[in-house]
């Protein structure tokens, strides 16, 4: 392995490793060598010409390569990307390499104007953006089809050439990074913008809500703990309660919106153009021709997959929500047989007894939300879904139903059907809280001890006794792709998510589950910032303007929380008491107020504005100077064509 | 005036007159010369390059010109607005000069290759973006001030100079479309793609809406005439209709943004960019700085106007409403007293008494709703709004608001606090069917007959007796001036929107409604179409993609209607028959099956894709070709610099 450069054309003195690029133990010699000419070949040529250079290890046989790029590659990367980066006059606009001086902090050797995170993001771009061009197959791998177009980094991954492409951490950075984030002890806001430049603009943005999100918290939670403390329990008081709450929700969801465009617009994805969305990688079919682009592809019948969604996937989802009704009524025979023996023998055990069943069903809620969780993506990939977006847009569809039903249907069936408001505030405390502790354990804290040990392990394997900070690259490296890798902030916005059904679904029964919520995402700031610092792979930069399809899953999370919680009122013998006469007369009065707040919700959510004036002009700006520039060539054209 | 093609640099010989212009009888002689300078003068020097031509009339005191323009002259500006027109591969593309020989039906020669409607809007497009350079006033008139940038027309148009500019009429043309429109007597389609040629997309798409609303309704009254025939009082039949009634009004409302879509894209407007909207003509305020393009225009503090709408459009409104309920507590005293009379001295007379009121009424929210709708429009204007798309917002907000009050107090109050459903029948029948007729009569049939006389006098003045269509083209002008304005399709929509209330809000009281509303909208066409062809001057063509706000008012109309008919049918007796024991189990059961309804509304809306799935496809190749475009250039620059 002594030809490490010969694959560069220029010598590059200041090669920095972005990339690692993972190949199969026994990948064929023919293969990796037409792959990484590929790589590094010139755009001319079809190639994505970055820089290549394998990791030499101490044994020798892992193929690992290491990626990175020239500078002016990576600015024109970011031309290709479509990358909205900060001009001179404070505006912000698409980075294009003509007009480079224009931007801020630009300089021909300032090769900080990219941030690690953006160039990383531009490499695994133009990996993926690699095309076969006559190639039929992957040499070496006769069964592995190629045809034009195709992806070839897509199909050595489905094809198992290829294990696995990571980015590399900055070791340095990261060390600030965790200083500031969570390594003082202080009070104040996470360092936003240095967690994008680090992680890129998804998981800022997700780490932007959790924060946003819980200071959204804090007015409930501080308006809860009195009606704890003193114990309220007048009726004007808990109508209070739940107007505010049931207002301020849409208040701080609509209020989000405007915050999300204000950060995404400094971060420059509020402006990005959406790219073209390839095939995902386990996109199966026979070859066909692709209505949009007329090129040969993979097509699969869009009938195909709606029998197997609405004959397999359907089915099997109403399946589990029944099983999950089902383990439900054995909560309950378990509830009565805890309660039962509690009466007959009754003593500190038995009083303590009183919560086990509930705390079992916690548990065996959290077990079958993550089995499930297996069996959707299993269902959603095997559905055949050719976009990446259709794909999580049906795993989400199906993961929400039936979590929501898992964790809220023995509450709603407390609440409903037993009447049983002191049952409810007891399962809805254990259930809220059982969730956060294992939760946290879970998703963090066992990640970390297992790193840990793991990280230990190596150590002693590499027979180094130096500190994190300066390990060798390929003791880097070798750290780093054993590591977990983080899929995405799916499950983070989740538990956020039933969190907020927590709080908000029967949030006048039981005002402290605000406190708790806020005082779990205290934690869960810190516990996340671990887990993506410490535990996890760095994970690819994804750009994004907005927390996607979760924003309609709160807002309608808000609307139902509407219905349940004037239903509730309406059930609390406090009112039942003040229409002694005509229960008609009470129900026609919860109707109304619940119609009256339905509407006041969405009239609001109409109202607000969903981006703050200053963006919006800034974006009416961008607009009108790209349509004058239309307009001043077109001018010129006419000029021109009617002199003729 | 002999100098009439004096303007001109090429002598035309086929000059065409689109448009005309016509200025103030006592204009300046300097002003006259000055505008239609600029009109004429080149685009290089700032001016519109169109033709004109002064009408030569009969008495000489009249400034009227007609613009033309030449046929190059025309396809640069159908660059410039941004027109799509169909490819010879079928595919829909913005036109540019440079690419028009792969337009359908594209010839250098071929001057029909832009509809009539299509070169008159360009003109209008041209006429009105003719700005000011360095003048700081209107010659001959120091008191109509100007500054840069600011539209020569909409000054002249504000300060009385300018009287009108309308688009002539084509007679051979309109002959032809009243033919195939209403001129024969035959069941089938209107001619959408004609009407959308001669009187552009905004209008076809009334027309279109109209058209298929009155399909969409046909099942409802075939399905409403055996209740009334048979006069079914069954629960379950009521709740059956209902039911219907209400998803098929969703259904109805999702499919018609697929036919638009479907109609839109034909005509090119789906794809059209939205232009950079200007300064509405009557906005006024202090020269200032305008933070989105930069340029001195008049500025009005947002404050300012906030201030205007709700310390006094927002009372006033509220007094309005106010004033229409109090119009209403004095119909039902009328009510009152027709009853008592038909009780004291019962007789054919009486009986006939007891429909006098409601047809006083209806007569009189018709004329309340016609002096408002002035109020409303003079206080939008009033409110100083500085778009037009912001200022018709407002305007209609305040009109549907009071229009739907007005319509519908007194059927809400017979239906939920006198609780009687006879009266409510009657009350709705008579007010449907008065305000069809009345507006029947006020729209187009008045009109047109005042028109015809005035065409007589006219003609006799002219001592003529030639038919329509071989008048001159003096006479031509002459007439079409003198024609009503059409001020755009608001009342329309307006009028459908209140028939839509009317056949939904309390459809299973009265399932006849819909028959009504379909015979009214057959006729309704008819009448319209006549009122478009020879009452009303020649509107100037309007691209538009959508029905825009009407869709959300007809989405929240089928909203409330699912709210006020769940309601009715939970009081009728047949259904609290079923249950005799409980109010409270029917009110759950009526709040439950409306909730069920409510949702399955939104999901039906959310579901049910907006395009349908071929018009999809175009566009996503249409946007995956200009990224292929972006992306091609970009890689050509790429490679050149990686060259060097």
């Amino acid at each position: 392995m002594a030809e490490s450069w010969s694959f560069l054309d220029t010598f590059e003195p200041d090669f920095r490793p972005l990339v690692v690029i993972e190949l199969a133990k026994g990948a064929k010699e023919e293969t990796i060598e037409w792959f990484t000419k590929r790589v590094v070949d010139k755009k001319a040529n079809g190639g994505a010409q970055l820089l290549v250079k394998p990791l030499v290890t101490e044994n020798g046989d892992e193929n690992i390569y290491l990626v990175g790029a020239s500078h002016l590659r990576l600015l024109l990367g970011a031309e290709t990307v479509g990358l909205v980066k900060e001009c001179n006059d404070n505006s912000m606009r698409t980075f294009t390499y003509s007009s480079r001086k224009t931007f801020k902090d630009f300089a021909d050797d300032n090769h900080n104007f990219l941030t690690m995170a953006e160039s990383q993001y531009i490499i695994k771009h133009e990996l993926e953006n690699l095309r076969a061009k006559d190639e039929k197959i992957i040499p070496g791998y006769p069964q592995a089809k190629l045809y034009p177009g195709k992806s070839i980094v897509r199909r050595l991954l489905t094809s198992g050439i290829l294990v696995q492409i990571f980015p590399l951490h900055d070791r340095e950075e990261l060390k600030k990074l965790r200083h500031s984030w969570y390594g003082r002890v202080k009070v104040g806001y996470q360092p936003l913008d240095e967690i994008r430049c680090y992680f890129g603009e998804t998981i800022a943005l997700y780490f932007g809500f959790l924060e946003y999100f819980t200071f959204a918290l804090i007015p409930m939670a501080v308006i809860g703990i009195p009606y704890y403390v003193f114990a309220w329990e007048d009726y004007d008081k808990y109508v209070m309660f739940a107007t505010f709450n049931l207002l301020w929700s849409t208040v701080i969801l609509e209020v989000w919106k405007r915050i999300c465009a204000i950060m995404t617009y400094r971060w420059g994805t509020l402006l990005m153009k959406r790219q073209f969305e390839e095939p995902r990688p386990g996109f199966h079919g026979v070859l066909g021709i692709n209505p949009i682009t007329g090129r040969e592809e993979p097509v699969y019948s869009s009938i195909k997959r709606q029998i197997r969604i609405y004959l397999v996937s359907v089915p099997f989802v109403c399946l589990c929500l029944y099983f999950s009704l089902y383990v439900m009524m054995i909560y309950f025979d378990l509830e009565q047989w805890a309660l039962d023996y509690h009466e007959e023998n009754e003593s500190n055990f038995s009083s303590l007894m009183l919560f086990v069943p509930s705390i079992i069903y916690a548990v065996v809620i959290e077990i079958m939300n993550r089995i499930y969780r297996y069996a959707a993506e299993f269902l959603t990939s095997w559905e055949n879904h050719r976009l990446e977006s259709s794909y999580q847009n049906h795993l989400i569809l199906k993961v929400l139903v039936f979590n929501f039903l898992n964790c809220f249907a023995s509450l709603f069936y407390i609440a409903f059907v037993l009447f049983d408001m002191k049952l409810l505030r007891q399962s809805l405390a254990t259930l809220l809280i059982t969730s956060q502790i294992l939760n946290q354990f879970a998703e963090s804290l066992l990640p970390y001890w297992l790193q840990k040990r793991q990280k230990k392990r190596l150590k002693k394997r590499m027979c180094s006794l130096k500190t994190d900070t300066d390990l060798s690259l390929v003791e880097q490296v070798n750290l780093e792709r054993e590591m977990g890798t983080y899929f995405g902030t799916f499950d983070d916005y989740l538990e956020l998510f039933l969190q907020f059904g927590y709080v908000s679904l029967f949030s006048c029964v039981y005002p402290l589950a605000a406190v708790f919520a806020v005082l779990n995402n205290i934690t869960e700031i810190y516990s996340d910032a671990l887990k993506m610092c410490r535990v996890y792979k760095r994970p690819f930069a994804e750009p994004t303007a907005n927390i996607g399809v979760w924003q309609l899953a709160f807002e309608t999370m808000s609307v139902i929380s509407v219905v349940t919680n004037c239903i509730l009122i309406g059930m609390s013998p406090q009112v039942n008491a003040l229409f002694p006469d005509s229960k008609m007369d009470l129900m026609l009065t919860v109707a109304l107020v619940e119609h009256l707040l339905l509407a006041i919700k969405f009239i609001m959510a109409f109202v607000i504005p969903d981006k703050p004036r200053d963006i919006q002009i800034k974006l009416a700006k961008l607009e009108f100077e790209s349509l004058e520039a239309l307009k001043q060539q077109q001018m010129k054209l006419a000029a021109e064509s009617l002199k003729e």
